[in-house]
C-alpha cells in the first residue's frame, strides 16, 4: 500500500535538501526548510518540511522533527498572512498518492486564500522563478 | 479581518472540551481531544484539538501545546490507517471562514480517502452517534 513506501533519497525534495535542484527558500533552520511551491494554488503557497527526518508521510515522520516543522509552518503561516493579507489560509499535508501527495518527502502546504478567488488545481500551473522569488521576499521581509 | 477573531467561550469545540456538549471520543490526555467529525467528509474523519490552548487558528496556537495537538494526531492518524486500510489521508487545517473554517477553535482535520470513493463536501451530510461509534471503536482499538 502507498502509506507504507520506503524512502527515496532520489526525491525531488531531498535533492531540493541537498542543493541538487533550485529552489525560492522563505525560511530555512536547522531542522526545517520552507520554499516555494512551483505550482502553487495560490499567491504565495509555500511548503514547509523537515530537512533531518527522512520520512515518506507524516506516519514515519520523527516525532520532535514533526514538532519543529511545525513550528516553522506557524511562523511562516504568521508571515504570510502579514506580508499578503490573505482572508484565510490552509495548511495541508497529503498522506499517499490517492490522498493527492506527489513527493514523497513528508511537507506542509501553506495555501493562502482570498474571497472570491478560487485555488489552482494542486500540481498544475507552473510559476515562473521570478514571480516567485517576489513573492518570498514579500514574505521573508515579514518574518 | 477574519483571522484576528477573539477567542469565543461559547463555540463548539469549547463546549465539547467542557463536556457540555456530546462527542464520539477517539483518542484523549491531559493536552488534546480527538473526536468523530459529525459532519465527516469520509469513513474515519476525526478532528483533534488542544484542549488547552484557547485559540482560534494556527496563528495563535500555543508552540507546545501545538506539539502536543500534532503528537495526538499523529497517533491517531496510525490508528485511522492500522483500523480502515485507507489508500491515504489528508491532514487538514482551516483558518478564517474563506478558508473553510466554521469552528473557531483551532482544528486539525484528518481525513482517510480511498481510491474511486469522493470526499464529501467540508460540512455536509450529518453521520448518527451510532455509525460514529461504530468507527470509533475501530480506530480506538488500533491505537
Amino acid at each position: 500500500m502507498s502509506l507504507n513506501l520506503s524512502y527515496d533519497d532520489e526525491n525531488v525534495f531531498a535533492k531540493i535538501i541537498r542543493g541538487e535542484m533550485p529552489k525560492v527558500t522563505v525560511y530555512e533552520d536547522d531542522h526545517t526548510l520552507a520554499f516555494m511551491d512551483v505550482f502553487p494554488q495560490s499567491e504565495g503557497h509555500v511548503l514547509v518540511i523537515s530537512k533531518l527526518s527522512k520520512s515518506v508521510n507524516l506516519c514515519d515522520l520523527d516525532e520532535d522533527e514533526m514538532c519543529f516543522t511545525l513550528r516553522a509552518a506557524q511562523k511562516v503561516a504568521r508571515a504570510v498572512v502579514k506580508a499578503l493579507a490573505p482572508d484565510g489560509f490552509r495548511l495541508v499535508q497529503y498522506n499517499g498518492e490517492a490522498a493527492g501527495q506527489t513527493v514523497f518527502h513528508t511537507h506542509f502546504h501553506i495555501i493562502p486564500v482570498w474571497e472570491g478567488r478560487s485555488l489552482g488545481r494542486h500540481g498544475e500551473g507552473m510559476a515562473s522563478p521570478e514571480e516567485l522569488e517576489a513573492v518570498a521576499e514579500r514574505i521573508r521581509h515579514a518574518l
